[in-house]
């Protein structure tokens, strides 16, 4: 397949209104299957943008915790299948051992076979602490982050159906963005972005557009962000997971109001006087 | 673990505001990891809101065409294993069968072995045909089925941060309705809830108060029904699955008006003059 996948596309739809019903053209996201293989086998399929696949591939790796650095990649394909994108990472030694011995860890005798109890610590694994970090905000970084993020949304903008996650540092606003039709693969591509970039997660906060589940704290505390902020709300065990991991998590930002559910000693100036 | 599972839950945290900045509590859903075992090996987890377990693991068994009917299930059995759900579905003899033959097509010589092009074209399976439904909705319908299912949205009214799956019958209103953190968890919860009660598919429209990927197109033809109506947007291969399934596939419902993606066929009565 060699023809060039685009993240959007134009449609035509039929659009009622008070005025009217007029046949009219609508911009909407495109979603693919992206298949990721390790060492040869498919660990995951997502439905995806079709966009940025090799920030993609990196990222993923890097916030599942299959590599703890870029070097640990060898090799990144992706092959365009027609249904859907296939990537192959090969993985370097030490790296590729290390999944190996997970895989069987977790591969039963039967299939996917992971017991109940096996299925739920892996989606519950710990998270890195991310404590030690001196980053601090003002009330009008947080502010700032977020319509900073809405001005380098260009998918979002001809859709209004596209999430977002940037990387935001104080004095340079927003470094590096990614957009994306699910919320967590647009923060793998981001991670995948800032890796190759070199920027260190510590240097910045996460600013996503979406709600906070749990995974979006472990992907940000593989990033080594010690914030995130967020547009939408968190849920319970998101805001349990950011506080044991020594996380700062910021949500329901609205204009220049918003929320901080954890660790709010991140949060220093400007923020108006604590009324108790 | 015999303490209630709750969906949702009171957290404090520091609401900054121009007025100043207080101390405030706020409602958050819970998101708890759920598997779900069929003939003892886990198939999948979900991060989802802990309630309406039985109604999900039907559900889910249904629109994964795992089974067929309810009555290919012998028993579901929920457990709270502290860290999660652990929900365990025993299948009757052929649903059995299948699914053991199912799962070794599936599984590769290593561990969850599937080859990207196997991966992606379970991802992309083929959806049922909805095309023979004769139901019709009338313009009022669509506008008013969102309505009413904001009336039943419990969890979403104390959170703002909860999705919920209706079933909208014509002349009856809506006639069932689940929520959860997760879209596809609450249609899922839905699909069970419908079938538990033995209310066919045909007889009514799926509404949701989310986008439409495509997985919300598959599992609502999973159901039966002809026709979903979104709150938000729709996926380009959301709409292509609809287009190919005969499926009227209505998005960005906003008060009165609304779009018509694919067959507008099914919406006749009360839609304004079609303006060419």
């Amino acid at each position: 397949m060699t023809r060039q996948r685009q993240p959007i596309s134009q449609i035509s739809r039929l659009a009622h209104r008070a005025s009217g019903t007029t046949a009219a053209n609508r911009m909407v996201p495109e979603e693919t299957p992206v298949a990721f293989s390790f060492a040869g086998t498919t660990h995951a399929v997502m439905m995806a943008s079709p966009a940025d696949f090799e920030d993609f591939a990196l990222g993923f790796s890097l916030t599942e915790g299959i590599i703890a650095a870029p070097e640990e990649i060898e090799a990144i394909e992706v092959e365009d299948l027609g249904a859907g994108i296939d990537i192959q990472i090969r993985l370097r030694d030490k790296a590729n051992t290390r999944f190996q011995a997970r895989r069987r860890r977790l591969a039963g005798p039967v299939g996917c076979g992971l017991c109940g109890i096996e299925s739920i610590e892996e989606a519950m694994r710990s998270v890195d602490a991310v404590g030690a970090s001196k980053l601090t905000l003002g009330a009008e970084d947080i502010a700032c982050s977020v319509k900073l993020l809405s001005k380098v949304q260009p998918l979002h903008t001809e859709t209004g159906a596209v999430h977002a996650a940037g990387f935001y540092v104080p004095g340079k606003g927003i470094v590096m963005a990614r957009e994306d039709v699910g919320r967590h693969n647009a923060l793998d591509k981001l991670a995948g972005a800032l890796a190759k970039a070199g920027i260190a997660g510590e240097s910045g906060a996460v600013v996503v557009t979406s709600r906070v589940s749990v995974e979006m704290v472990q992907k940000t505390a593989a990033i080594g962000a010690a914030i995130i902020i967020a547009v939408s709300a968190p849920t319970s065990l998101a805001i349990r997971t950011a506080e044991d991991a020594g996380m700062t998590l910021v949500a329901l930002v609205r204009g220049d109001d918003f929320d901080i559910f954890t660790h709010q000693e991140r949060v220093v100036c400007g923020v108006a006087k604590h009324v108790a």
